[in-house]
C-alpha cells in the first residue's frame, strides 16, 4: 500500500513498483512470483512444519545510524536466523517490512539490497516478499523469517528437564563489548585493547551471525533451545523460568572470545556486561547428560564450538553463576528486557 | 530483542515479556506455544500451500493518530487478510511487528489489543508471534499474514486472459472519500451529505473488510485476481500491464455505494478519487466468460456483491474508463504507488 492520510504528493522518486523491481526482485525466491504479486506461496517439504519468527531493528535503537546499510541487512536477517537455527530449523525464505525516513537515498538502499542479497544466498533463504513504507521517523527494518523443522519436531525454549548440561555455542559478551566500545571508544578498557581485538568486537556487534550450522544438532539432541539475544543470564533466567527449574552457572566456563578476555582483565565489571549485555546471537540449550557427547561430537562436525556452562537443578530461583571463589552471583532477570 | 545502542535503561513499565503475557497470549493459535517461544511452527493442511503477504501501516502516513487503537489492530490485520483472501486463500495466522512511539500508554496497547483478539477471531487467524519495539518515532503496526490454499492454486496477479471479464467486489471509492472527508470536513461535498453517508465514508477508510467470504469463488472461478489497495485506476493497470493486456472500463459500471454516488453527483471530479484514491480493500479479478454466470452466483451464496466492469482486451495501454458520452479517459498509473 501506499502512503496515505494527507500523503497524495507525486513524487519524483522511482515508484515502489520500480525500486521492487530494481533492488528486490533478484533476492525473490521461488514461489514469490518475482515480486510482482502481493503475496508468495510457499510448502514446508513433505513431513515438516514451518517455523516463523519475526523481529524488527530499528535505527537509533538497535544500530547506529550510520552504520554501514550492508550491515544492517545482514543484522536484519541474521537476528532472524537465528532464532530459526535455535529451534532446530532450516531457513526457507523470508519477508522484509522497510520503514523508510524521509531523507532515505536510492544510494542507501542499494548497498542495504547488495547486502540483503548477499545475506540470502548466503543462508539459502530467498526473499518472499514484504512491504515498504515511509516511516515517519527513524529507518525500521522488520523481517518474518520461514524455516522449516520435522514434523512435530521444533525444539521449544521451556522444556529444559533437570540435570540436562547447559550448553551455548561461540562466545559470549563480544557484541556487548563491541557496542560499549561503539558508545565509548576511548574507555581506558578499550584503548588497552589491541586493534585485532577492538575489530573483532566491533565486527560481533555489527555481523551477528546466526548459528545456521548447528540447527541440527539442535534438533537432534537437544531437550531445548533459544538463540541468546537478550543477554546470557536474562535468557537462562527465561528458559528456566519456563521449564519451571533453575541452575548453577560455573562463571570460568561461559566462553569468552581473547577480546573479551582481555577486556575484562582489565576491567572485572565488563563481565556482566558480557553476560547480561545481549545481541550474541548464540545458541543457548540444554542437552541429556547422556547425549552431551554426541552433541558435541555433532557441533564440531558443524564447525561451531560449544560449551558446557551447567546443570539445570530444581527449583525456581535465578539461575546463579558461581565464581573461582565459590561466591555465587545472580542477574536481575528482565532488567534488560524493556523496550 | 530488547532495545540497544545505549538505550539500556531500566524503566518501570511493564517488561516485554509481561505485556506479551497480558495483552497478546490470549490471541494465540495453535503452534504459537502461547506465545513464549521465539517461534511458531504451523503445517497447511494436506494437500495445500501457505500464502504470505506483509503490509505495514505507519501513523501519520497510513492513519491518523488520534485513530482508535482498536480500528487500527482491524485495519493492519484487514489490510493483510485483504491479501490472502485476493489469492483465493484462507486464513492461518498472523505475526505482528509492533514499534511504539515514546509516548505510548498501556491504556492505548489495551485497547489495540482487544480490538487485534476481535478482529483475530472474526476471522479465523490466530496470533502466531511477534515483535515490539521502540519506533524512535510514530507507531508502526506491521503484520505477516499467512493463508493456505490447496497446492499450487495461489490465484495470481499477472495472469488474466484477453476476454476475461473484470469484476469487483463491494464498492469502489468509499475509503478514498472518507480520507478526503476527514481531511477537509467543511468540504461543500461533505456538508451536502446526511449523516448516515458520512458516517459510511468514515466507516469505509478506518475499518477495512477484507473480502474473506469471496476467497473460496475467487479460487475456483478467477483467472488472475488482486485486492485493490492502491486504487482501482492505478491497481488494475498492473494487473494488466503484468499480463500484457490491456481493457476498457465502463466508467458508469464501477460500483459506488449511495454515500458515494450522492458524492460525486455534487462535485464530479470525485469520480477521479474514488477510482484512484486506494483503501477499497475489495477484490478485482478477472473471470473467463463462460465462468463468469457461476463466478456471481458463488459470490451471491457467499453474500458478497460482485460487478462486471469490464473486458481484457489485447494491447498495452492504460485501461481507459469510458464515460455515457463515449469519451475515455485513463489514469496515470503509479501517480499514487510512491512511498
Amino acid at each position: 500500500m501506499s502512503g496515505r492520510a494527507g500523503d497524495h504528493v507525486i513524487s519524483s522518486r522511482p515508484t515502489e513498483e520500480a525500486l521492487i523491481a530494481r533492488y528486490f526482485a533478484p533476492l525473490a525466491g521461488p514461489g514469490a512470483d518475482g515480486l510482482r504479486d502481493d503475496a508468495a506461496s510457499l510448502a514446508p517439504s513433505p513431513g515438516h512444519d514451518l517455523v516463523l519468527t519475526a523481529d524488527a531493528i530499528v535505527s537509533g535503537i538497535h544500530y547506529f545510524p550510520d552504520d554501514p546499510p550492508e550491515s544492517l541487512a545482514r543484522k536484519a536477517l541474521g537476528v532472524n536466523l537465528s532464532d530459526i537455527a535455535a529451534k532446530g530449523a532450516v531457513p526457507r525464505g523470508f519477508l522484509l517490512t522497510l520503514a523508510l525516513p524521509a531523507d532515505w537515498t536510492e544510494a542507501w538502499l542499494a548497498r542495504f539490497a547488495e547486502g540483503l542479497g548477499q545475506a540470502s544466498r548466503a543462508s539459502g533463504c530467498p526473499l518472499l516478499g514484504g512491504d515498504t513504507v515511509k516511516s515517519g521517523g527513524p529507518a525500521l527494518i522488520g523481517v518474518t523469517a520461514i524455516g522449516e523443522v520435522p514434523a512435530g519436531r521444533i525444539v521449544r525454549r521451556a522444556t529444559a528437564r533437570v540435570g540436562d548440561r547447559i550448553c551455548v555455542s561461540g562466545t559470549i559478551g563480544d557484541a556487548a563489548l563491541g557496542l560499549r566500545m561503539r558508545l565509548d571508544p576511548d574507555a581506558g578498557w578499550v584503548r588497552a585493547l589491541d586493534a585485532p581485538a577492538r575489530a573483532h568486537l566491533a565486527d560481533r556487534y555489527l555481523h551477528p551471525q546466526a548459528r545456521l550450522g548447528l540447527a541440527d544438532a539442535v534438533l537432534r539432541f537437544a531437550t531445548a533451545s533459544m538463540d541468546v539475544s537478550d543477554g546470557l543470564a536474562g535468557d537462562l533466567a527465561k528458559m528456566l523460568a519456563g521449564a519451571g527449574a533453575t541452575a548453577e552457572i560455573d562463571a570460568a566456563a561461559v566462553p569468552l572470545s581473547p577480546a573479551a578476555t582481555r577486556a575484562i582483565a582489565s576491567r572485572t565489571d565488563l563481565f556482566d556486561v558480557a553476560v547480561t549485555g545481549g545481541d550474541d546471537y548464540e545458541i543457548l540449550c540444554t542437552v541429556a547428560p547422556d547425549s552431551c557427547d554426541a552433541f558435541r561430537a555433532a557441533a564440531a562436525a558443524a564447525g561451531v564450538p560449544v560449551s558446557v556452562v551447567g546443570t539445570v537443578g530444581s527449583g525456581s530461583g535465578l539461575p546463579g553463576f558461581r565464581d573461582a571463589e565459590g561466591a555465587a552471583r545472580v542477574f536481575a532477570a528482565g532488567a534488560f528486557s524493556h523496550f
